[in-house]
């Protein structure tokens, strides 16, 4: 007897449980597999680009993150002494983490378990119920390409051992984020592609004593004996180091070769390790599955289908917006509000990030590597110069998606709004809220339900010229209730905003037309929650939202974001 | 068979949770008795004033409670029209609802329910157990006042009905937060002074559909009609309306009578209430306890000692604010860190507060009241200007404690730091943390756990001056050293915070003298998290915190600031 869900999820990592959170939300008949027999309780990624930090804050996660998490604010750069006595190592300079203005959120820092176990908790308050099958291995997949073109077949099957005994179920869409060892994957007879090269990284999270200035500040440490990265943790004292090891196989590495290895690279300073919580040793591989999906039923995510080295910070972060980009397009195909063909653009916009990605990491990668440094010249400088090029790209914040059926480059008019980008995400800028004079950031306007928001930028109002806006809120509402049942809130499919360059005080509530106050809720209360000024607050200054986005008060601009932003 | 316990806290509510958050972080053994058979689950309070909300930061809950909350930015007045038409309302003014600079932190309006219920989960978060005795009516309390003389007695016992059944207990302490009827209170033979006077108003939570502008801003409307006060609520919707009430009785009061007087003021706008969630209607009386303590063994705290009106939004924070005040006193006091003497500070402390509480509610009840205003010759602008003069005061910014064993204004140079006042709470200003390079807010590093701290403005550091920050560290290692016990960490009992008003990036971890960063934890490690430089950070605009708390940098000044800040 086969158990029958909308989506099936198998592997409850990042990817799987951005993607659960989304289904969640939106009221999705979903499942996840997972292999281990609970939560994770300690993770090989730790960090948080800025990006998934705005992902975490548009499920409404931010604040626990962000209150527990170490704040990455600055990298701290150590080189060989080059002086007569020609031992030791000596800072070089100081550079921020992240170029200042790329967010409104940091860059922070925090154990994989705990993140998982913020989006698990989330996703099952969200649902009312437990979402995820533990002890449950994944053994293989079938797919029915014949019946996966009526779109409302079950085509996909899948066996799994719970406890085990046998399992089957049957799925309309399956997410394979099962991993680097995906058996997903290698049911569907998709390969990796790449290679594994011979650079050797040990990693450990300790408690260290010494009196090294840098231990709270990420630091890149170049000696004479060896490459060091130090990651601070959250908490007070723990930290991560990646260490590179040379001459070695992964598998002979022992944590006294690593205590040893950062001893020597630490010298003149002292170190001694109190503790060690968790530690590994890995050959660094950059590889790429040859495949992301099978008829568009099975997608594969994460792990799955990239895997590469932890240097960058990257894996956790990219497979989490795998699921971050695919949940809200299951959701919005399952609700028949899209066609299954918006589900191709989630292969064509990842399977080019993870290529991305690999490119990325192989030469970033190289920039570690003692041995590449000489064999190319590259000094201490360069791979400084390097970090900082890199920044935005490791922030998560280079992500460009091409035109697709979602994407309209071509069409868009780019001069009018000049501080966005089509196919990239939609910054952030402070605004004050009209109704109740609150600072908040826009994006927090952008409802994380898989609804598209329509931010309109309409300038300066006063009393004598509301003719434009009432006009615009006319031609909008049209499109609004073209997509929008008549028996539901009109903001459910299509979101109206509305930012003002007025001053706050010589706008008037009554002035706003009924577009951007639509009657909302079971009490059918106008929403006064969706029209802000550019302006300053009480206890905030000017966010200088026009001038961030680069609209002319007196041209205004339209700008459509997607569910994920 | 009596149950034994250091501290027993008779009632449930703001009084009685923060004062056991307290002792939960300081590991004393106490328990909570409440009548009610479960969590509070509507509650009459609902506005946090900055200075709760700086509580809850120090509890470590001020995320969730910043972001379940309505933020209270603005106040709107509104008054009769004036013009020909002579019929309706008009907006006269806009003001600030808290003076900008004020605190750090909003003014915010949370339901009194999810309050408790937040404190109550980090009380029983830290105490590892459940510690609120449900369905446990106290019936009366007796002290062994000789007893009471020896401090390792336990003198006062305490009569209940648990679930019928008759319980007694047997406590050192007893905090006495039973409420307005309070059978502590009552026990003791102690009176409540003051009277009950004619004024009687409504108060009702109700979801509105309108088109008066304010809905979303707290507003004061003096109308022909009647006076009403609008405080919009968390969520998107709700709002509690605050009505006067004429000619009267408060027992005979619909809810029918409160919408159509709404509906009467709110006149020419229009309002219907698609649901009332909550609705009561009482007459204002002001009146205070004849003693706040028995022996210094029984306190009585909350509404057991002082009743008032709400419309000043007092109630809960000075209840709240009471069991800040005493929770530490009593766990330094059972740990033997100080003499039963702290305890009296509670007494003359908190007399003084709730008596000045009273004196205030009385004035502000009559500006609210169209009869004495009428009688007096009072304008809508007069009360307006009230309500800015009274800002600091409801803000909880104004409380200033007399001279005490623990207040000692007389010896203090006021000269030094200008913008602190002895006596009153320590404000807060951004620093930067040295370590990591990450903005905080000062009082942050003040941690909740009745330490107390010594926060020293050193000034200006560079390489070839270390001798006078070397003679601080010095001087005040002795005074922290001789408070402190050799077997635990030196940070214990004292903790010495660190601000500088160097450049972040010229000074040096290893200048930092080792009272400011003493060897802690079980890892035995360095902290570096009590140095701060007054300089701005990456993503934050500059602190000026010396400029705030009035320090010169060349003359600096050491601020010893008590565990409640």
């Amino acid at each position: 007897m086969s158990e029958t869900v909308d989506v099936l999820i198998c592997g409850g990592g990042s990817a799987g449980l951005s993607a659960g959170v989304w289904l969640a939300r939106c009221g999705v008949s979903f499942k996840i597999l997972e292999k281990r027999d609970g939560a994770l309780e300690t993770g090989q990624a730790d960090g948080v680009q800025c990006r998934t930090v705005e992902i975490f804050e548009s499920f409404g996660l931010a604040e626990t993150l962000l209150k527990e998490a170490y704040h990455a604010m600055e990298i701290a750069f150590w080189a060989p002494v080059t002086d007569d006595s020609g031992r030791g190592i000596r800072r070089t300079n100081y550079t921020a983490d992240t170029e200042p203005g790329l967010s409104h959120l940091p860059h922070v820092l925090l154990s994989q378990a705990r993140i998982n176990e913020l989006l698990t908790i989330e996703m099952e308050r969200v649902a009312g119920r437990p979402c995820v099958e533990y002890s449950c291995e994944v053994q293989g997949l079938e797919v029915d390409s014949e019946s996966a073109k009526d779109s409302n077949a079950y085509p996909v099957t899948v066996k799994a051992l719970k406890d085990g005994a046998e399992k089957s179920y049957r799925a309309k869409y399956v997410l394979g984020s099962d991993g680097a060892h995906s058996v997903i994957r290698k049911s569907l007879g998709f390969k990796m592609i790449g290679d594994s090269s011979d650079a050797v990284w040990g990693v450990m999270d300790i408690y260290p004593r010494t009196n090294f200035p840098d231990i709270r500040k990420k630091a890149v440490i170049n000696s004479e004996a060896g490459n060091l990265m130090i990651i601070p943790r959250e908490g007070d004292f723990l930290a991560r180091f990646y260490i590179e090891l040379e001459d070695v196989v992964a598998k002979d590495v022992t944590l006294e070769e690593l205590h040893t290895q950062a001893r020597l690279i630490f010298q003149p300073y002292s170190l001694e390790v109190a503790e060690t919580v968790w530690w590994s040793a890995y050959a660094i591989g950059q590889r790429l599955a040859d495949h992301f999906h099978k008829d568009y039923r099975v997608f594969l995510s994460g792990d799955a289908c990239h895997t590469h080295s932890p240097k960058a910070g990257q894996g956790m972060n990219v497979s989490l917006q795998d699921g971050y980009n695919i949940g809200w397009k299951l959701a919005t195909v399952l609700r028949g509000q899209a066609g299954p063909e918006l589900l191709e653009t989630y292969v064509s916009e990842r399977q080019k990030i993870a290529a991305e990605l690999i490119e990325f990491d192989r030469n970033w990668t190289k920039f570690f590597s003692s041995t590449y440094r000489q064999e190319h010249g590259i000094t201490p400088e360069d791979v400084q110069k390097q970090f900082a090029l890199a920044g935005r790209y490791t922030a998560g914040q280079a992500i460009h998606y091409e035109d697709s059926i979602i994407v309209d480059a071509r069409m868009s008019q780019p001069g009018i709004a000049t501080g966005l980008t089509v196919g990239m995400r939609f910054p952030s800028a402070q605004v004050i809220r009209l109704a109740d004079a609150r600072a908040i950031q826009l994006v927090q306007a952008l409802t994380t339900d898989s609804r598209w928001h329509v931010v309109a930028f309409a300038g300066n109002v006063s009393s004598e010229n509301l003719v434009p806006l009432q006009d615009l809120s006319l031609r909008l509402g049209k499109v609004v209730d073209a997509f929008t049942p008549v028996d539901v809130d009109r903001d459910t499919i299509i979101n109206p905003i509305l930012v003002l360059s007025s001053k706050r005080t010589e706008v008037e509530q009554n002035w706003i037309p009924d577009t951007f106050t639509p009657v909302v809720s079971k009490w059918k209360i106008k929403s006064l929650f969706k029209v802000f000024v550019d302006d300053e607050g009480y206890n905030a200054a000017h966010g200088h939202a026009y001038e961030k986005y680069g609209v002319d008060p007196k041209r205004g601009a339209l700008v459509i974001v997607r569910p994920d932003q």
